[in-house]
């Protein structure tokens, strides 16, 4: 037990929860990396976003998004029940605040799947518990616009506004702690698995 | 590339040598957990401490340590030579500067195995590399015990001045970025690994 070791008032911080937000530009592969890693590591959770965005084939309600009405949007958001939101092509996303906060209280690490914006909100949310922000980047500029384009469900315009966001997220670079290139994806899987373990023995003072 | 994304000044400390100090108090396991990292990571080099402690049998000269007199010591301390060094249990242990700097200008990570106080004056020598500490503790006390005894170098009274030293070393824990429990050798080692493909994605302003 490390506990044996550590001066009073000092752990680790797998001791307790953490929150991994991982964000970087649509068509970055955030999801493919974040399912994977969910699949070999037990301690992770992932928190599933509320969205107005209609749903993609590919798509399961309450495991890759809740799928919810503008009306029932508007109720979390008065209701305070987000952590974070944001509005992306039209279509609002935000992070229900109890879903991550209980988990986190349990003790229970926390994946979050987010766009750049909400994940800088939710570093400022002054969550009382560690929160890591991870970067997804594609190999290129190039290689973001093929993976758009090879969802084949974008509009020539739909395209150009996602590399122009793409280009202002990217500036907020700086504002994270880690950077991952996912050139391929058992790398980034593997990458981004040794941040989850490496942050899990990371020294705090958990008396702040 | 990362390059292709991060703003001017900004990068990632893999694109640069990066300083890894493992430490922990004698019988944590140090040494074993070191060669397995290094056997399985290409890119990481070891940097040998000089030392006037007698050569233990299983130990290589230019491997292991330098194994030096206590004259050729002197000299190397006089020369302004060593990064640190520390005097323990009658011998004196340091890391020479050259060994460590020259690997780094080369962009190639180094890890150093050292005792505490010497993991502790390297990260106070004001490297302008990044340096990582990481504090390495066995399971428990009673299993540091039966380490130290079952090497069967050890008299009853070395053996009850390492612990002392020991507990006097436990107390710095605060200082170190990185807490990793050796009570498998397969957990530390991947723990370890973690931390060092975790360190190289870290961003950093170069710019500093």
């Amino acid at each position: 037990m490390v506990k044996d070791f550590l001066p009073e008032g000092w752990g680790v911080q797998g001791e307790r929860g953490i929150a991994f937000v991982v964000t970087g530009p649509s068509g970055a592969g955030k999801s493919s990396v974040i399912a994977e890693v969910l699949r070999r590591d037990g301690r992770l959770t992932f928190s599933v976003s509320a969205t107005t965005r209609p749903r993609r084939p590919e798509e399961v309600h309450g495991r890759d998004y809740y799928f919810v009405s503008e009306a029932e949007f508007d109720r979390l958001l008065a209701a305070g029940e987000l952590l974070e939101w944001t509005k992306y092509q039209g279509h609002r996303y935000g992070t229900p605040r109890r879903e991550v906060v209980s988990r986190l209280q349990a003790g229970k690490d926390v994946l979050l799947n987010v766009e750049v914006r909400g994940a800088l909100a939710i570093a400022r949310a002054g969550l009382p518990y560690p929160v890591v922000l991870v970067f997804l980047v594609p190999p290129s500029w190039g290689e973001l616009r093929r993976r758009i384009l090879a969802r084949g469900t974008e509009s020539r315009e739909a395209l150009e506004a996602r590399l122009r966001i793409a280009r202002e997220e990217v500036r907020h670079i700086p504002e994270f702690h880690y950077l991952v290139l996912n050139d391929e994806l058992e790398r980034a899987v593997a990458t981004l698995s040794a941040i989850i373990t490496a942050e899990r023995t990371r020294l705090v003072p958990w008396s702040r």
